[in-house]
């Protein structure tokens, strides 16, 4: 760092986004990318003739796609807030509501703690349960902001909308924010349950069930009153953030959800085939509702097995987490990905 | 604002961009786009299947377009920062190295009070010398970070080099951000000063020479320090901020620079030639090295002579600060329609 930036950056550690290694071609399993590309529809809007319009700027209130999301998920435009994916939107969170410090589980993605640095926040992080599921309980009358991916990151597990409505009614001064950006792969969403909380905000993205995880589009549902807040905090940093294309390609992906709805069913049942013959060698594999699994096996150390499966041109996530070090996490991916996973795998387990 | 808000964005005013009128169709001249469209190299790049692999995430390090424009501009890429348009880069400036104060002149982009209102920034705002310039002497031993843009926003009056390197050097314990969005019209870039001064950065953006507004693309280039500041802010808030077709079409922007370059000069000759009619018809016209013409006339008041172009299907930009309240901010369009300006000009006047 040069000796010109704010002191009070001094200890900010960022985050370390998955490794793109160039060295060779891999079977990408550890960023959590569809192996489904985006729908024609949206090969359709980004088109050349929309290309030659790039000298335009982008409309800073993304109107059209604004309504499009309000009218997929039954509520008013005011209700929605768009922004250069969900990373965009959870950093807004942690500098708007979190004045009174922000409570997440001990392992969850792992940019909420770099938020909470960056902006000053104090944090609690509860620990997970043996079995690496959050404990609703802890969350009740937090006092604080609660930040909940539901399904968890990392884990895949999810809570019941019931345990989500227990805690946000238990917390009536603090905003819960709820990280939905898998939920589409098996969990319950809260989106229903923000007409009735006026402190409970969702925020989504379309880069993973919606396939465009390189277009950077995220949004978040909510009362009117939280996503006016946000406006006003992305107004005041970069109004045009969302650009023409991808504004296109998000209007055009809801046109066609039935695509990613068949898309989502094709992983969950991938997962399945994966995590049973995860099972079959041996591993442990939490029960997961998002589009990658947590596994474990008592043959060989999480790190280990990153590793031996990268040399084996297979790449997947490792956590230093003391609660999941003993564990990778993999991707769910197209089904012959998952085989030549599963193949090195056996071959690395002799 | 919802009672959730951080109570120390209670006074924050965001910032209001340009406006987009959806009520009939404008001749555009209020937000200093391009009037030519990108390059065909641009429109060859962002193609079909490059559409089909939004499903996979952009390189958050953006290393082919980091290279491109580092070999441009005859700097390392250490010395290169990518972000989500230049507000976005702006921004980080003013969270990053404004500790002790910024100071910005009275009229300029109108983005930057806004961040320093954001950031708790303490700033001075020196006035503009009655021909609207600035006075180089009001920013040396500054005692604080100096924002200058250069030409300056609204007036386009460009300082000379060796103001800049004046300024720079007199405030070696502060950073000086030089914002060159509208350089490649007619101002001498500061580019390459930063060899030699550690607290100099220059912001540049895609948006006005390249073409590329719709895709939000700027760029800093300055010593590697600043550079690695700048990029713990942004790995430390949305690492993915580029998606991958503004990548490409950043890329394939700079190797067509001859045609971006014959475009700056078409705008220059357009400008001149549009600064003459206006002087004709007795305005006053700042010596603009901008893609626009600040220009205010004896016979009609700033306000009056917006709405009135307004309602001739033509609009241009109206500033209510005090110093140029009766002036009107016009972007340099193409040819017909800077003549189309000028008709409706001679028909208000009468």
């Amino acid at each position: 760092m040069s000796r010109y930036l704010s002191r009070r950056f001094d200890g900010l550690e960022e985050y370390i986004p998955g490794e793109q290694p160039q060295d060779r071609t891999y079977i990408k399993l550890n960023t959590n990318e569809s192996p489904y590309p985006p729908s024609p529809g949206v090969l359709a809007a980004v088109n050349t003739a929309e290309v030659a319009r790039l000298n335009l700027y982008s409309d800073p209130d993304a109107r059209i796609l604004t309504q499009a999301l309000a009218a997929q998920y039954g509520v008013e435009p005011e209700h929605v807030f768009l922004s250069n994916g969900s990373d965009d939107i959870l950093n807004f969170c942690f500098l708007a509501f979190c004045d009174g410090g922000a409570m997440f589980p001990e392992v969850t993605y792992g940019f909420y703690p770099v938020y909470a640095a960056l902006h000053g926040v104090a944090y609690e992080t509860p620990p997970l349960r043996p079995d690496l599921s959050i404990d609703p309980a802890d969350y009740c009358s937090a006092g604080r902001t609660v930040v909940l991916a539901n399904p968890n990151a990392q884990t895949g597990l999810a809570l019941p909308l019931s345990d989500i409505e227990r805690i946000v009614q238990s917390n009536p001064d603090h905003v819960m924010v709820i990280d939905e950006a898998y939920v589409d792969f098996g969990a319950e969403s809260a989106v229903e349950l923000t007409r009735q909380y006026d402190n409970l905000l969702v925020v989504q993205t379309f880069s993973k069930s919606r396939s465009l995880a390189g277009a950077r589009l995220g949004f978040a549902i909510g009362p009117a009153a939280l996503i006016a807040d946000l406006n006003r905090l992305k107004f005041s940093t970069n109004p045009y953030n969302l650009n023409r294309l991808t504004q296109l390609a998000g209007a055009a992906a809801l046109a066609e959800q039935a695509y990613y709805d068949e898309n989502c069913r094709r992983i969950r049942e991938t997962r399945a085939r994966t995590r049973q013959a995860l099972l079959d060698l041996g591993f442990t594999c939490t029960d997961s509702r998002a589009n990658f699994l947590l596994a474990s096996s008592p043959a060989i150390p999480g790190g280990e097995l990153y590793r031996r499966l990268k040399d084996r041109g297979v790449l997947v996530r490792h956590f230093t987490d003391p609660k999941i070090e003993n564990h990778v996490r993999i991707t769910i991916g197209a089904p012959d990905e998952m085989e030549a996973l599963l193949a090195a795998v056996r071959a690395i387990l002799g």
